[in-house]
């Protein structure tokens, strides 16, 4: 057990990992960091035929995925992911003590029916595209204590699902505006083991609420760069690092419009960042005509799985900060005038 | 520091809390148990009016709050019972390590804007009306891992705004059902912190989604007792307790009718339940024509803040078992002709 590391090191007094008092707030350091056992990813088609395409897992035949709705065919990409998450990881249904995930659709539907089908306790969270590193957080925090021995995280989004709910339907054929990103029909799920030998969730930044003030729901990258700024620099400074320190920063889907604004700001906080790559920039082609490239909460779990995680376990990347960001956004309360409050959470994954 | 227990209890190697292979799946046992330093309730007219009306902190003068729309009248009792709670605990705002909540609002809207207004770094969740639950079990485990000092725990809902977004408007004077409940007005938050001396948080058993089968969306207590009945089975048997070990078994919000079907179904487990009462059958009396009482994400949170908590304080109740029930419902796949998926999460508390 990994527990009895502590034991044998317990001579001096153990450090609380949060200390309020000393501005590190908000940051995790793991005495037990978990492990990821297994993981799968699974993509609609248009994120198959974009750069990272031939990286993923499962590509789906058409956007239905044989069910009767969007909504359907969302839950089923889970229950592929998770499924598919297990047997990668050569363990059981059985085996898991926890899943943890959610979703963009209202009353994260899609993760909620898939955690229908497993006999495992069930964690639902929300924190729109930020959920996937919030999940990982969370199963490392369940993990480091001792609560369990292998937890799956899992989150998804669906173009179509995402669009006739935040936006409108699809058969209005509405135009995009260019600084907007397309939800990507993609899921993960990641699972993570008390010990072993694999990639290894070591640190994580917890975000506190962002709001920048914008009030345009088309613009999501703008909305959430702030987010991922203001992590980002507590993930530096509470940890003694910089860009330098990590193979690669990967934002969850800023996209491109956004990756740049997080630049800029980075760089009047003092942080270079040419190591800096998002995951919603990733996604498309420029030929795909997605705007600035894609978003939802599929999307950075599901390039976690696909793409950085075999190059952390090949030795090609050896430590890397995941921040997926989150969008707020309620259509009620954005139609109220309110702007849009974002979160980041920051994760780092040792090879 | 409550670590240090720890270290000099930690001869022997500690047992993980979760043990898969016998049986005890789901439970979780804290070493350090948090306990109790600040609650707050704040209610809606009709609640104020109910039996328990009396107990809670603050008493809305009307639906709006002073605000311009129900969902922002929610967000408002949120921020009202996050100050109300860190006042009565005698701390300052930056004394919170973490803010963990979640609503029924489509994309838990009120707790994210909530959560904009602290510095605070936050965990958005969502497992319906079982949240309250869920919320206070993650925040246990993350104190008693030593990754945080203290952490405010906070749901709510608000009867207006669920119905609109649920089932139809006001202004259309829909019918209830007489198996209906009522969407309470109300919101809570506790505030928890590693070690102290209040009441504690000795142990978790978190609930997996359970489907009977029922599709009629009025009628949530019968959906969710089977998932209450599930988890409570669960935790009678992975902690070798029964309902005579604890003074009250309180239910989240089952109504009267998912009180008595609960009821039944377990005694057909074998457990006789004399002490169960459940908050939504709390919280109105019978000539308030709330059909079978209340439900909503605020429910258990209130009832707990303001009831049930100064009884476990005064000595009164020396040990109860909250068990939170939540309806997964989604209105879209609902109308798709799927079931409800529920899920329970159960919490000891100690005086």
């Amino acid at each position: 057990m990994e527990r009895n590391t502590i034991n044998i090191e317990s001579k001096k007094p153990i450090i609380p990992h949060v200390i309020g008092e000393n501005g590190k707030k908000g940051t995790l350091f793991f005495r037990n960091p978990p492990s990821v056992i297994g993981r799968f990813s699974i993509v609609g088609k248009h994120e198959a035929d974009g750069p990272i395409g031939h990286y993923f897992d499962r590509v789906l035949k058409d956007c239905m995925n044989d069910e009767s709705s969007y909504e359907k065919a969302e839950c089923s990409m889970f229950l592929e992911a998770i499924d598919g998450a297990i047997e990668q990881a050569g363990i059981a249904e059985s085996d898991l003590d926890f899943l943890i995930g959610g979703d963009l659709l209202n009353q994260i539907t899609s993760m909620n029916y898939a955690a229908r089908c497993f006999t495992v306790p069930y964690f639902g969270v929300y924190n729109a595209c930020a959920t996937s590193c919030e999940a990982l957080t969370l199963g490392s925090v369940l993990l480091d204590g001792g609560f369990g021995k292998r937890i799956a995280c899992c989150t998804g989004s669906h173009f179509a699902a995402a669009e006739r709910q935040y936006r409108g339907p699809l058969e209005l054929g509405n135009q995009k505006a260019p600084y907007s990103q397309n939800t990507v029909t993609a899921g993960g799920c990641t699972i993570l083991s008390a010990g072993g030998s694999g990639v290894k969730i070591t640190q994580a930044t917890v975000g506190e609420v962002t709001d920048f003030g914008v009030v345009d729901a088309t613009n999501m990258g703008a909305a959430m760069a702030p987010a991922a700024m203001t992590t980002l620099v507590r993930h530096f400074e509470n940890t003694g690092t910089d860009p330098s320190s990590y193979d690669r920063i990967v934002t969850g889907d800023l996209g491109k419009l956004g990756e740049d604004i997080l630049r800029e700001l980075m760089k009047d906080k003092g942080y270079d960042m040419p190591n800096l790559i998002d995951c919603g920039h990733m996604m498309y082609r420029l030929n795909q005509t997605m705007s600035q490239g894609g978003s939802g909460a599929g999307c950075s779990m599901s390039v976690l799985n696909a793409f950085f995680l075999p190059k952390l376990e090949s030795g090609e990347l050896k430590r890397i900060l995941l921040c997926a960001t989150g969008a707020l956004m309620s259509t009620i309360i954005n139609q109220q005038g309110e702007s849009i409050p974002c979160i980041a959470h920051a994760i780092v994954l040792e090879g």
